[in-house]
């Protein structure tokens, strides 16, 4: 966790006091499934409850860990010290610490999940906002780099909008792989607690008792949250790699936002750097690379080894933090960032009307003319264009071939931008419904 | 693709033979739309059907790239050499070059999807298969690789069940992420082809029109798709590893199929690798890595750069053809693969009754004995076990504080296996249906 | 191997022929050790040389091999077809599979970087010739996708021949790692074969006795070897990037060589894709995906499982020859590509003048004026150009305050280019000595 | 970083009072080189060292950051508290941000290595001190899992040896790497900073200059640097999976340290869980994880992207404090690991003289007994051992035929177990020298 890099919110379902929280409240509850079932008595149970109001004091539990050399035992010592060591003596009973450990890890990706949620929310109304704002401001289009055909710049936030939209979607069906526990006991098989206690704590907690288990929840499941992280954190460098073009001082058809008025930048105007989309480029990179090491934790010896808990401890809180961070930097990008619809009719002209050409070359050949005619007609005009920069269309009306075989008027017409943009509304209904 | 991790079927999909008869569908049908809008001649859409069941010259098609230097040029030539170069002179227009490719792509990876979830489906009745003949051959639970308490065979069947289960789901949601179609232009806006273009072909293709493209369907599609990939080729490790853990000289409580009778192998008993589980190690491997490249394809420059291709025209066909490989491998080593009860009876025993240790020391605290004498007690007699290999059960039996504290019915009871496996049917039940 | 991203020389390395032609030398080779340590007759070790010049029948080869389902007893079948079964009987003596195995991956990955060094020779030639050229070829310099100082085109090609020796280095180093060699039977003590035959063998062949291994050469060694080529394919992404960005049509700085006048694609002039460096950029995700399965590889169980082996079937050949290709590609990019040094000056030009401004602020403080004066000073000049595009050094000399502070020849000593171009020969003769 | 995996001393490397005190002789260094050079006063030079003992408040520089928005800004503010405003006012002169932070970060990443260095000082000494102490407990050697031939403990160890002994070159050439500076100013021209003060200050924190930077010092150094911290992980791992598979119930050859007398654990003799290795095999996961984005850290835009920073500042300190704990953790391990030679012994015999098996086939076919008359000798005899677990030695000389090929003798000289031993002392010499 980079301090930096970090959000309150998703910070604090990671502190130590949230765990035992959620360790508490699995110790709890479990107490009151056993007492239904008579297997403890109904005022032991009851008596937890007593601590549900406590803050566990963090400092305390890592005292008696320093002796113990077990979490949830120290744990389960601080309770009883709130509790009464008498009244305690039930919890936990049939449990073992895998059970309380796994159940917690997935309250808490659950909770990640939740905000990771509500960040996606937060960037997709960002992007329908700017989508619908520059719906019309014609953009050229560039494959490879090169100028190809016009867009809109609507049609750029609107693509991202819809593969935003593809990532929430994602997310749900990554919060219902992780949103199961388990209270299973050593191996999984029950021999020691009632699976009416993993079912009244799950109902609980708002998760789903974990199908089979076995000391451990299954991995594929972590494995799949994560992967989808990095598709997501994929995404957003897509989208911090367009701002970056953007604003590269040749093209500076976009910027992230900055106030002209402010002192210290505006004395070199030139000089507004899109660190925030970099930052988003690099941060995308620590999201993806806990996938590997997640899918890596998947394979564990029979009914478990413990090597995925290091990793976990550490993309855990690292990934769900650096997301959460990601996701609302760049929706603050999205929202107030500047764009310059004047530059990008500029750009799009710096050979002038020279995007339109495979567009005439077609006409001609449908025309009638043979396509190497075709070819030298358009060759000869383009080539004018981008030496010397006149333009093209120009060129193009006073070429007496390629007026006889198309006449002024449809050469003319081979220039309007409505012909580009004529789907745009087809293509948002699609993307944001009719 | 490496011929010998390769079957014929998954291979076919991405043969040159194959991708040019989904181009010529793409085509065809997309001539068909543009006849029913009027764009193109009725008759020179039911043209290009004449080469319904041509089987495409691929050696002849790499022979006009070669001068082309373009693979769907070359491709439309030799298609006109068949259709007649004056009928095929609609095909493709207003379509761009990505259009078919990324279709075309897509297409692949539905049928290399469909292939896989038919290989699941496999597996999945092997699984069930195994776990129902082994619901209640005992077993002992391992966790860290130590002996913890009891469990059957069945249930690790079970839960490679229930693992492989959530990849089916996952896979067919893969599937449904990369079961789309564009038909949509240079740029994605349908400046020279109508959306109805893209709706007819797409359906005739089994796919769904993408929301909103550029010149190509957006790669954090591959990206999901690939990563699914990884994680089942991470489930399949989880399997293989356990396979190659009962095979151990030490452990031997099952192996890969071999028979006992057959020359060679049986001059030497005890050597008999598990090769095919080893083997599926490393094809996890290789299935994985290819899951963060599909996620660094997804920023892409503008409305595209080609970056993408190159690395798509290996893990296509690498990884869909390495995982359909691993699959059916780990089907057939499930399926035969051998089982040895007794051996496994015989570890469970390696100190005998010490399995249950655990348990003892439980009833003996929940007898009322202190903390601090049950560990005594336990101590005294589980060392003896474990130095001397005598019989737990028989020590207890002859200890007279346990004797006391317990009675000799309730100690016996300790050592009752169907403690153990009292709750099999349960987990069946969730995993199977009841 | 995809066949378009694959050159002979490498392929031929990886060809079953010349597999079987290494396994013949060190089988050939330990022969002769064997009968120089009395091991075996000096006649069957000689008799084994009647093969030399034998091209070994993968054919048959593979037709033996469906039979005893083990390649080396396959191969060893064949050879003694040719050398006679009596003169054979000695070959293999005490060896295990996996000595010949080894040993022959070994030879491969030399050969593989022998030609990789040649490759990186090219490729430092073709950076070193072009970086001559346009050693003071000025264009700006650039932090974020933004202007900042000035530079020069040679700079680039220079820092791009300091990264590739440096690869070079390390690609030396790595060679040196694989460049060992194993003959010490099944755990690898050497119980069955003297080390004296391991000792000749990699002698002859060029190699290094393994100081110690176990079945197999340790596997750290190629976990090295793959990440240098993965270091090697990140530095080839570094330079693709750069053209791509130059070559961008509002950059146009520099392009992938095409020919004016070449029919076809000089109909579209400013059409020019910078495809091959855009390949580059996927085909450095290919080559990087090889480093994490190689270093899973590293840890095998005991004295060895086979898990490593299908990874290497695959990134053996895979990396190798697409780094080849992409290196040979590279140099054929820098070789030939085109550089618009008009461009470069237009661009620095773009608000012109306004790359110098920090230098005039720097001016402005050093000559005493407060930093709050100095900024407002160049703010409003700045802003100007930025906002009109008028020169920033008139609007300076027109600027009063401006000129009272520094005075007229200072001003335009700030825009003197000379500035920052005084230490390119330093730099050169840190890149390419004296 | 995750304090539990965390030791102090790497952490303070990562500190940012350790950070601003390396800032801080970067810029006391330059001044010197500036006063020398004539560019500033050398009082103003002296003047900086009066802060040479301060301890910096980051609480204060954090706050001015707060304002600044600026780093390196901040921390020159606070400079000049101390030194006072007018004597700070040439520090820094001409230099850039990334000059201060690049050599900075080398500068720690040094100082990683000379730690990383000194800990695999210490586990090599671990290493061959249980390597000596075990050269001939004898151990049989495993091929995939299975029994293979004897070899000896101290090859392990010895051979865990040679492979960290390897690592330590990697990384004292991957500390070269990184050992660079750079104050080269906004583009790496030296416009504003003479190339001797880099050299000064290069010379003084015991750097070598870089020989042609950017903004920046070029990322494939710190590529390789990650790169070989991975191998590394990846040798841990190595070790780790070795001691848990020793560790195993059924294995039992050897385990991490516990005091048998210790209460607590001695109730359950059984049940000492291999956890620290379990954990450094999740740490290996860790470790590796950095390599990727350290790779797609090298393609920056231009003289500089920032996209690289805010990797570093994860897996600048995440990965050394991780591996610097690993490798420590595992030193621990070796040095004080329980190893169980009788166990080793037993499960050698577990099929009792079985895994001489192959060595009696070898000597039966180089008596002259036919190919299939040897196995079917071995095998009638060799399933009696496997099944019955019966001696196979008494076996042998119980067998007519058997014992007419070799004679007796002969039989019993193949189970003599320094047939297996006899060139330890070779291979002890090549790795720990003579």
């Amino acid at each position: 966790m980079i301090p930096r890099y970090s959000r309150p919110d998703m910070v604090a379902i990671w502190e130590p006091a949230t765990k035992f929280k959620i360790w508490y409240e699995i110790e709890a509850h479990a107490c009151d499934a056993m007492a239904d079932l008579g297997v403890i008595p109904r005022e032991n149970a009851d008596a937890v409850w007593k601590a549900k109001d406590v803050e566990f004091d963090v400092a305390r539990i890592d005292e008696i860990e320093a002796v113990t050399k077990h979490d949830v035992i120290a744990f389960l010592t601080h309770l009883a010290e709130h509790v009464g060591s008498d009244e305690a003596r039930f919890v936990h009973q049939g449990m073992t610490s895998s059970d309380v450990l796994d159940t917690c890890l997935n309250v808490q990706l659950v909770r990640a999940a939740d905000i990771l949620l509500a960040d996606l929310d937060d960037l997709l109304a960002a992007l329908k906002k700017r989508a619908l704002e520059h719906k019309n401001t014609v953009r050229v289009g560039r494959s490879h780099g090169i100028h190809a055909e016009p867009t809109t710049m609507g049609l750029t936030f609107a693509r991202f909008y819809a593969e935003m939209d593809r990532n929430r979607d994602r997310l749900r069906a990554a919060r219902a792989e992780v949103a199961t526990g388990a209270i299973s006991g050593a191996v999984g098989t029950f021999a020691n607690v009632d699976p009416a206690v993993e079912e009244h704590v799950c109902a609980k907690l708002g998760l789903t008792p974990e199908t089979i288990s076995t000391q451990v929840i299954p991995r594929d499941r972590h494995a799949m949250f994560f992967a989808v992280l990095g598709v997501i954190a994929s995404s957003i460098e897509n989208v911090a790699i367009e701002i970056r073009h953007m604003q590269r001082t040749e093209v500076l058809e976009g910027a992230e936002f900055f106030s002209m008025g402010q002192k210290g930048s505006s004395a070199m105007p030139h000089k507004k750097n899109p660190v925030l989309t970099e930052n988003l480029t690099g941060l995308a990179r620590l999201v993806r690379m806990s996938v590997i090491p997640a899918m890596e934790n998947v394979a564990l010896w029979h009914e478990r080894d413990i090597s995925h808990s290091s990793v976990e401890r550490a993309i855990g809180p690292d990934t769900t933090i650096t997301l959460d961070f990601a996701l609302a930097r760049l929706t603050g990008v999205i929202d107030k960032m500047l764009v310059f619809p004047q530059n990008m009719l500029d750009n799009m002209n710096k050979f002038p009307g020279l995007v339109m050409s495979q567009r005439v070359l077609l006409a001609l050949t449908q025309a009638g003319v043979s396509r190497e005619d075709a070819y030298a007609m358009v060759q000869r005009n383009a080539l004018k264009v981008w030496e010397e920069r006149v333009d093209f269309r120009e060129q193009l009306l006073a070429d007496d071939d390629v007026v006889a075989a198309l006449g002024k008027d449809a050469i003319n017409e081979k220039f309007d931008m409505d012909y580009h943009t004529k789907h745009v509304d087809t293509i948002f209904a699609r993307v944001f419904g009719a």
